[in-house]
């Protein structure tokens, strides 16, 4: 039986708990000088961000009632990756942040050669977990999730994308490209959080479309929206620095279409978004309640 | 039937030849902003190194009489991880190195930043090329094959004993320290080699014992030989920076045991690596002579 609906705010506060829980038990640390190590990985891991790529898993994973505690495991290795390209993303020679969640980075607060050692170790860390029979006892189902993570995360999409960002201060994108540039940035993991949820649920491949659709759309949403906040300015609310882009002389959704057209966009592409969705019924609810959250979110 | 036995310089150029078009075909550059990164993985990674990993596997896989075309998917899985660990090894805030493989690292062909996301990238790849069906077709396999090589990449395994050796500046490490450290930093991926032959030849983990045992004597067998070939000096045959550990204050075999009881060391341990073989008859005799090869070649 489908849980009783609960509130957005509940549900990631939730998950948030469970992640950090899995994380503590993770990362565990070692008597030996792996330590810092260790130490590190916890700091960047644990306790900070939204979590809505957890959430989107385990919002996926309702849809086909996955066992809670392997929908975890699940959103555990989403966060594994998304916290590693963080770090990475935050070092000097990338964009040289100091602030993220509302804390020095890792780099900051630790040091450079342990950031980036830290970014490798979570990297592998998400494979392992997956790679594990507590996650599903079927091994297909365990190829199949490490597979499309392994896409998603490498060349042909998060670290590709990444590349194309450093790139794009010099040169002036269009619309069309810079939508590429974050389907491949952001957009590919994200994707992979409704794509695991389908594979946990023994849905085959030509099942997906509605929920690759959801993903796309709520994607782009929250790229936008992400790009209004670092317009807006909003240092303190975003908890990192914002106004970079702008700085680095890169074409965002705002810059292209205006904090106005933009905002509108967003909007659009949650509707779209929940229209997905029509398929489902009441367990569906928590996937449109993160769609609206995209553009609904007190920036 | 077992193939003829051929000499390891052979079976080296062969396995190298192979891995380099298994790159070419997996790092085929796009038409896009991504191409950067592509171009550096593949200055990075093809036509480089002696590809020992990759002939551990070939001649483990041997063994068990895996398909050619299988083995070589599997020993570029390893070689991917193996170039991107180098990659970031090389970084400035890591060991800072300008010259490897006999040329400038990728950091100093390219930029920082790019060699971090093609460290980044060939991390994914390789669990992407072990996830796909063409590596094996029974799941569980490439799962297995999986969960092995991220325990072995990554924190409790590579990435922690490149932890320890950066911290190792600092300590004064014994002979147990730093056997520790390398069985870490070099031997895990080593070791994973040979395992991945047993996996992918179905062995049992109880039937793995003397596989394992020989993965960590001639794991440390070439840590040795490295020590002595930085010791000695040699900077164009090894291709790299030599004698900075000794500058770095760090503590080595050959620091601790001195060079000739070093050199006795690595001969022991070749000679157990070889009776670990004992099991196994002429079928084993290219992974006798890469033990061999650990002291015999041409400092």
């Amino acid at each position: 039986m489908p849980a009783a609906p609960i509130s957005l705010d509940v549900a990631l506060e939730q998950v948030g708990a469970e992640i950090d829980r899995g994380f503590d038990s993770l990362l565990a640390i070692p008597p030996d000088a792996r330590a810092p190590l260790f130490e590190a990985m916890r700091y960047a891991a644990i306790g900070g961000g939204k979590r809505l790529r957890a959430l989107l898993v385990v919002a996926g994973c309702n849809l086909f009632h996955v066992a809670r505690e392997r929908a975890i495991r699940v959103a555990l290795a989403v966060e594994c990756v998304h916290v590693y390209s963080l770090i990475h993303d935050d070092l000097p020679s990338m964009d040289d942040d100091d602030l993220r969640r509302g804390k020095p980075t890792l780099h900051r607060a630790f040091d450079e050669s342990t950031a980036i050692l830290a970014g490798d170790s979570l990297h592998a860390l998400a494979f392992q977990v997956l790679a594990e029979e507590e996650t599903h006892e079927d091994p297909f189902v365990r190829s199949d999730l490490i597979l499309e993570l392994a896409r998603a995360a490498g060349p042909a999409g998060m670290a590709g994308g990444q590349m194309m960002d450093l790139k794009a201060a010099e040169m002036r994108l269009d619309l069309a490209s810079v939508t590429r540039l974050q389907q491949l940035k952001t957009g590919a993991l994200i994707g992979w959080c409704l794509e695991a949820a389908a594979i946990m649920g023994r849905v085959p491949p030509e099942g997906r479309r509605s929920l690759r659709g959801y993903a796309r759309d709520v994607g782009l949403a929250f790229q936008i929206a992400d790009d209004l906040l670092d317009h807006e300015g909003h240092e303190e609310k975003a908890g990192k620095r914002v106004g970079k882009d702008r700085e680095a002389g890169k074409e965002t959704f705002v810059s292209l279409l205006g904090p106005d057209r933009a905002r509108l966009q967003a909007e659009l592409l949650v509707d779209q978004a929940v229209e997905h969705l029509a398929g489902y019924g009441a367990e569906a609810g928590l996937l449109r309640a993160i769609a609206r959250f995209a553009v609904e979110r007190d920036h």
